[in-house]
């Protein structure tokens, strides 16, 4: 099953070219992802296993530089009509996996502490507001929630389980819809107080 | 009808919370719109012609410092379970509206040069993919029509005459479902040669 993302790095800092090269430069080296970048964002199609984990690793990257950095990303599972239409057409979902909710503070942190917020769109059914109240709940479980919002459920925590726990609904969603996107926005070290 | 929209600027300068703070800070002393800010986004909720004038009016502000800045909003019509749902629960789309496309470039740009990628979602109905190739088609008609990217549609040309597209994509969906959710990625100044 391939899914896709869009995303991008926003270092709030005079030297922002430096720092979003440097975390995605050996991006464009992998075999296991079809990768794309532009002025807007850069595009990752390939498996779930080494597409969240490059992201994961291209944050962790921009974030050994100090100061305020963001991560904007959409992932899709699901492109009907998409030029990758071939291969990331909706496959049926798999009925027999668990919707299990998960505590991913239990993996091992990578020491980056972050906010984030996350909105969790299935497409194509009648019954999608029943799939996001069932996430938020789900949400509440893995140990990085933080709380509602209008339209985003928001994170707080080591950035590992942040993106464990965006993992966890986007793929528990897939057995509800074929079509899925999940958006989020990830943030270091805000000056804002909250 | 009210709709919402969490927004974040991301002025990509040392000088960050300078500009961010000069351009959403007048926001704050509106009372045709509902505004909260914390460390990840502003939530903007009012009546639609308000709330885009609000969001451009940001972008010229902080626009106005030179250098790259990137905005990102998400816009949601509708919105079923929120802590606003009684002034924005769906209201019955209104079938008489044109469906027409749109020239926005007739009207006066402000002579900032943006590119920008935006994305459609239709929530609730099985047909969101014709109501989707439907907007993209409209787009092409707007004079700021980019390209097709994967999840996305690029716009380019000045701000208000994205912005202008962008609203009229969102207004026209309004009669196809009760829950319209917009997310938009705007970039002006990039270094980044496309």
């Amino acid at each position: 099953m391939m899914i896709g993302c869009q995303f991008s790095l926003y270092p709030m800092t005079d030297q922002f070219v430096e720092v979003i090269l440097g975390a995605i430069g050996e991006l464009h080296e992998r075999k296991d992802l079809r990768v794309e970048t532009d002025d807007l964002s850069t595009l990752l199609i390939g498996a779930p296993e080494p597409l969240f984990e490059a992201l994961e690793t291209c944050f962790v990257k921009a974030a050994a530089t100090p100061g305020h950095l963001v991560l904007s990303a959409t992932f899709s599972r699901g492109c009907p009509g998409e030029p990758d239409d071939p291969i990331c057409h909706p496959v049926q979902p798999d009925k027999t996996a668990a919707q299990q909710e998960v505590d991913v503070t239990e993996s091992e942190p990578v020491g980056i502490y972050v906010a984030a917020q996350f909105a969790l769109y299935p497409l194509g059914i009648s019954s999608y507001m029943e799939v996001i109240y069932r996430e938020i709940e789900a949400t509440k479980a893995t140990g990085v929630f933080g709380r509602s919002k209008n339209f985003c459920t928001r994170l707080e925590g080591d950035v590992h389980h942040v993106f464990a726990a965006l993992r966890a609904s986007f793929e528990r969603t897939a057995n509800d819809a074929g079509h899925v996107v999940v958006t989020v926005t990830i943030s270091k070290a805000s000056p804002t107080q909250v």
